[in-house]
């Protein structure tokens, strides 16, 4: 499972004050600090707060690639601050998100293709995020349609069921399992999977034992991936431990340690 | 998920020489304590240094229940062993276990009749531990078809799928969790289904981070019980949480001390 490190997030205080005051420093210390702890993605949002969102995510995204080679995850709903950043990576981005709506689809989709990036679709639509396993597979559906339709390979569209935070949306859990192993059957190859992971301990408490608990068990059904605190060493080290369950790495002794320095 | 309390084994040095010694002191500090921490049954294993199985298997049982009123879970290979205990058992109590060959199974479930006992079936054969998923499948229909044809109903059957530890049967796993996913598809009601947790981690480093990391990704492939470790808190908590996100029990705040409190 690849984790991209959730915390270059104009929502976190210091990232906010760096993009104000155009101070790298801050961003290029996570930028360091997540690809060091074995992150293999760098979610790259400007936050809620900034009055150009198109300057700050091209602002961001240059100074995120001076301290680190890992691909960005570039995560708004503004899709021309999305254009801004594709247009300054150097690598391949992934585009984080689209709905399955057909307008926002379009667009989304017509960026992938012309900027070889990679999406996120979120299952859901107009009418919000379903309950029932089968519409959230309904949607994944449509997203992997337009998705193909515009010529982007299916196994670049990362399907994100989403999650609830299980102290309001507790029924959703399951729900989401369930999703996760239908997205696995839906084509061959078939779509990747993600999952924003802090959303399901949202409020709670206990939050980072429901973050790596909800991680390993989304693994067992068909997780590849997660927006999530890449420095969470619990986190981490369970991971790792399901890698090696799951037959995904060799087992050694240092498997934890193996892990964490993949990235180094 | 039950965790079946695993402490009271002659393969531990003080409850053998408590079975040499006749002196139940350390069966039941061991019998209450596993209870206070949720246990939901607890396994009697009178080990492999005894002379005297049915003897012993008789005493332990009895010894035990003056302490617990947990049922309990009869583990041994000896099936005069097991029939012993199942005499003096004040509650219907579950045989560990019985692997998919005929004799056996006509034993077994002959004896699960007569004192309406739960079975644990083993995905085995005279042949051994299969690898791939469909042929555990197959010993799996085996067993339920033979608990159906002695009148014993379906779930009361507990399914084990047969862990191998992950340092050295790697490739089990994947295979462990799609057969657990089947048996819950197999009848309606479907049968229970089980493991040894610690056999997992046998022989590895990070012994307890493997054992709650694979018992969670388990029970979201359909895992409903565990011998395991139920003094182990890391694990009680990781099983109260993937119970939560499982959506088998109603969240609070405080559910992990609830869920630990569960028999008090």
């Amino acid at each position: 499972m690849i984790i991209i490190g959730e915390r270059i997030n104009g929502m976190f205080r210091d990232i906010a004050k760096a993009i104000r005051e155009k101070d790298p420093a801050p961003v290029q210390e996570w930028a360091r600090k997540q690809e060091e702890m074995g992150a293999g993605y760098l979610d790259i949002n400007v936050g809620p707060a900034v009055s150009d969102r198109v300057d700050a995510m091209r602002w961001l995204v240059e100074v995120t690639q001076e301290a680190s080679k890992l691909p960005l995850c570039l995560d708004s709903t503004d899709y021309d601050a999305i254009e801004a950043g594709l247009e300054v990576c150097k690598r391949p981005a992934m585009i984080n998100s689209v709905p399955a709506i057909q307008e926002k689809m379009d667009r989304v989709f017509t960026l992938a293709g012309k900027y070889d990036a990679e999406v996120i679709g979120l299952a859901m639509s107009e009418e919000g995020i379903p309950k029932d396993s089968d519409s959230r597979i309904a949607l994944a559906m449509e997203l992997v349609a337009n998705c193909d339709a515009y010529g982007v390979p299916v196994q670049n569209l990362y399907i994100d069921p989403l999650v609830l935070p299980c102290n309001v949306g507790q029924d959703h859990g399951p729900e989401v399992f369930e999703t996760l192993r239908q997205v696995k059957l839906m084509a061959d190859p078939p779509p990747k999977t993600t999952v924003g992971l802090s959303n399901i301990s949202q409020g709670t408490k206990n939050r980072e034992l429901i973050n790596r608990t909800f991680a390993v068990m989304a693994m067992a059904c068909g997780l590849d991936s997660a927006i999530a605190d890449a420095c969470d060493e619990e986190l981490i080290a369970a991971v790792a431990t399901a890698r090696i369950i799951l037959n995904m790495d060799i087992y050694c002794d240092g498997y934890v340690d193996v892990f964490k320095n993949q990235n180094k």
